[in-house]
């Protein structure tokens, strides 16, 4: 990123975070997946993460919404199923509730700092309410953010854009004006749909989606954001 | 199933297939995409399948619809990408065609014929109308079916419940008398949630989606539809 390109975006007056893969390091759920079943933990992850995200997309498109710790749920059963691997109560609940205790990647408690110290930074997660205020609270972060908010009221998920104008909604700004972070590329190119301005933070090189809706910035980590958003 | 079974629901006056991967085989993409690209075939299918479904549903919640024809192209470039494969212009549209001319299943020729002699049949896709007409030319089914029906006039796709009533406005039979046929178990939880009575073939012993929308039927291949509906 060069000044050049930043000279091309409205400033931004707020920061807007997805807040699983994004600000929470969700790598700990293999691990704990392996403990529970020795030797699936990726594939366990790795298809849970993928069914969850189409149970949200899924229920959505049908009308049928179910909060994200249901389809959370939902998703692991299909996962474990799928592998033909007896998930009891126990590991269900244990490998659960890891999720309400996901820790941040290095870089954030910092960056976060940094950046609510000048603007307003809200998380924006298809978590549930319960789900959010746990996590959030588990590492700290409460008092740096403004406003935590959850597709929850609206009953459907990522990337409908009326989940993007909750963030408007709550926080009193235009959308040109809020930069939206994600390290999900299809969550980038929703908030790039609906007109925000899209930092996506591309921490593991993986290769964009092909929908003609880039980001406006790719980075790799959180520390980016400032130098590209403050001029001095 | 037994006969007792078919007794709960309401008779079936008409059958609404899916068509790619539940009449149309679409093995015949891996065997060419492994022509292209030895030894890549089965993972560029399997991430171009999974990408052409992401972005159908995607592109629906975003509001941004694209033609099938156009988010299979997308589809395929994702996969390439994704697995650092140059896909030039003439494996591009080499595979791509091959959408046009899959061959049905086995013994689907034969069950539709079959079928088609007592109610109407018809195909309800994902696919685009050019798509769905030479696929189903190719293939002689032309004059099995009354209808070969797109989402394309809606821009929107499956699962989203407007599709699934598409079929009833045009073969003026009431949703609980269509009986909706497809191998992707997520599009027989869509068809179930809209209030078909849904047939799920599972030819490759997947294992079932957890949406709370179990199928009223789960079969193997076509040939055991018309033992479930007809009595005689």
């Amino acid at each position: 990123m060069t000044a050049d390109q930043t000279k091309e975006h409205p400033p931004v007056e707020a920061l807007v975070f997805d807040a699983y893969g994004t600000l929470y390091d969700v790598a700990s759920v293999t691990a704990l997946a392996d403990e529970h079943f020795p030797g699936h933990g990726s594939a366990i992850s790795e298809i849970w993460r993928q069914k969850q995200l189409e149970y949200t997309w899924l229920s959505s498109l049908m009308g049928r919404y179910q909060d994200f710790w249901q389809l959370t749920a939902s998703g692991l059963r299909f996962a474990c199923n799928a592998l033909k691997i007896e998930l009891g109560e126990d590991a269900l609940r244990a490998l659960m509730e890891n999720y309400l205790q996901l820790a941040p990647y290095s870089e954030v408690h910092e960056a976060l700092k940094t950046l609510s110290q000048k603007i307003p930074c809200a998380i924006l997660s298809n978590g549930s309410p319960e789900m959010l205020l746990k996590v959030t609270q588990h590492n700290g972060f409460s008092k740096l953010l403004k406003e935590v908010i959850s597709v929850h009221e609206l009953s459907i998920f990522k990337p409908a854009p009326q989940v993007y104008q909750l963030a408007v909604s709550k926080l009193g700004i235009s959308k040109e004006h809020i930069g939206f972070v994600s390290s999900n590329a299809w969550d980038a190119a929703g908030a790039k749909s609906f007109g925000f301005q899209v930092f996506w933070i591309n921490r593991f090189n993986r290769p964009p989606e092909e929908l003609n809706l880039p980001p406006d910035h790719n980075i790799r980590t959180l520390d980016e954001i400032a130098p590209l958003i403050f001029r001095d």
